[in-house]
């Protein structure tokens, strides 16, 4: 199997655990019921529970065991691009080329839609860890590793930051905090909470925490690279996104040039930390250099 | 112990432990920090603590052991009344006698205010849950009764009917709906979740349910009645409250007289259902009997 092959075989099997899930819930109210589905089958790329399942499968787990908390990772991540777009935040009307949840639900709903997808991700990842008796502790230690990232110390404060600097200037340290919190901590949770299901050994977790940290900045720098090269387009976002809010970018710090080879250079760095792993870390490897060919 | 005084004791504990909680969080960004605290120390009777802690004394626990428990399920609720006051869901200005978090914070830390209490509830569950690796199972069972109820099965299924509903004409079995999914099953969770920390008989879970749901609607009818008979001042609700907003409530369905006597049978129904218990209910009776007493 090539990488394209591996990649979307764990996608799909990522694609139908979150539609078992989501019929779960079907008895919910209507209106909410449609708003989450919309947000969460708006075809992403589902890169933070690839990572998690082979992470997991790296030290020789059961991908069966891991697929929950791998769609639980894409609620919380969902519920983040929701809550995110709202007019009091970011105020996005598209995302991956469709207009934004509160465009089409309204602000009320949409709040409603993000509280429930973090919500529903414990709830499935309570669930999931019941059902393994023998290795809970192994379980929760897994999930509380990503309820810290989710939270204050994790995702929720590169949030606030961005927020609070939108429209200053441009001060690379807090662009680096920015990125590490909002997009880092959930990239290097998935891969350890991955690990944690195992009795993964410390060096297991230190090496796939320095790739993680460097491979979640190079997406994001990525990510601002494609927002100015009018790729940002076929990403589906409005005209009225990062450059004309002036915030702060890596591309508008460091300019386009500088970002690509930044970002060139954390990949490798990223890669040079598995060799702890062997080859069992060759998809990792790919999904770093992958990083770097993305286009959307 | 007088009621009054053992209600008190408790209150202080759960105040004590969640400030010991948030001790834990000084780290993160101060603006969210700030806004947390603001709305988790804004005088809430905490209620849903108040009757975990009870709930888990009368099977014979130790609420030293549940008291994380309480805090979170006060985090829940906290979450709740924040994205509750957002001006895109019930546009209160004031809550408890002060201006509501986005009024202080603006709207956006107010919605990453929400978000944190309810990632941190569960970071403080999956945390505690940790260090009973003997009771693990009762503590994942306990924390998931919650996670079900604050969902959108439970509570925020009430919240989007309650918000679809406004302006429409009033219909009884849809207010019913909404408040006992809203307020209800928090409350009922917080009943069963005490229960579930130990080994508690189906017997128990049937007798503290049903007191549960017609506390839950009781508690839920006095507050619809303060909120007319002029007292909703001095619980800090601005005039713009339910009634101009023309929300469906029991006083406007029923009239005062007739949710009094609603309240009143709901209190006797509830405290008959907790015999099973012996004299070890007394207090969650007198909590009954205090629900129709309350001025706040």
């Amino acid at each position: 199997m090539n990488f394209r092959e591996e990649y979307n075989k764990k996608l799909t099997l990522v694609e139908d655990a979150l539609k078992r899930i989501m019929e779960g819930y079907s008895a919910c109210p209507p209106t909410i019921y449609k708003a989450v589905k919309y947000s969460l089958f708006a075809g992403g790329k589902r890169i933070r529970p690839v990572l998690l399942l082979t992470a997991h499968e790296m030290v020789d787990g059961d991908i069966e065991e891991s697929m929950d908390l791998a769609c639980g990772l894409e609620m919380i991540h969902t519920y983040s691009l929701i809550h995110d777009d709202l007019p009091a935040m970011d105020d996005d009307d598209m995302r991956r080329g469709i207009p934004t949840n509160h465009k089409v639900f309204g602000e009320g709903i949409a709040v409603l839609a993000g509280d429930s997808l973090l919500n529903m991700a414990y709830e499935v990842f309570l669930k999931n860890s019941l059902r393994y008796p023998d290795k809970i502790m192994n379980h929760i230690r897994a999930v509380s590793i990503i309820a810290n990232a989710a939270g204050v110390h994790g995702m929720i404060a590169g949030q606030v930051v961005d927020l609070e600097m939108e429209g200053k200037p441009a001060q690379p340290e807090i662009l680096h905090y920015i990125h590490t919190h909002k997009t880092g901590a959930m990239i290097e949770a998935s891969l350890k909470a991955g690990l944690a299901l195992e009795d993964a050994e410390q060096r297991a977790y230190d090496a796939i925490s320095e790739y993680g940290k460097r491979l979640g900045l190079a997406f994001q720098i990525v990510d601002d690279i494609l927002d100015v090269t009018g790729d940002a387009e076929s990403m589906g976002k409005t005209p009225k996104s990062d450059e004309a809010r002036h915030k702060v970018t890596f591309a508008s710090v460091y300019g386009l040039e500088e970002s690509r080879r930044m970002a060139e250079q954390l990949v490798e760095e990223a890669v040079s930390q598995l060799d702890y792993f062997g080859n069992k870390a060759d998809f990792l490897k790919e999904i770093a250099y992958y990083t770097l060919r993305r286009r959307v």
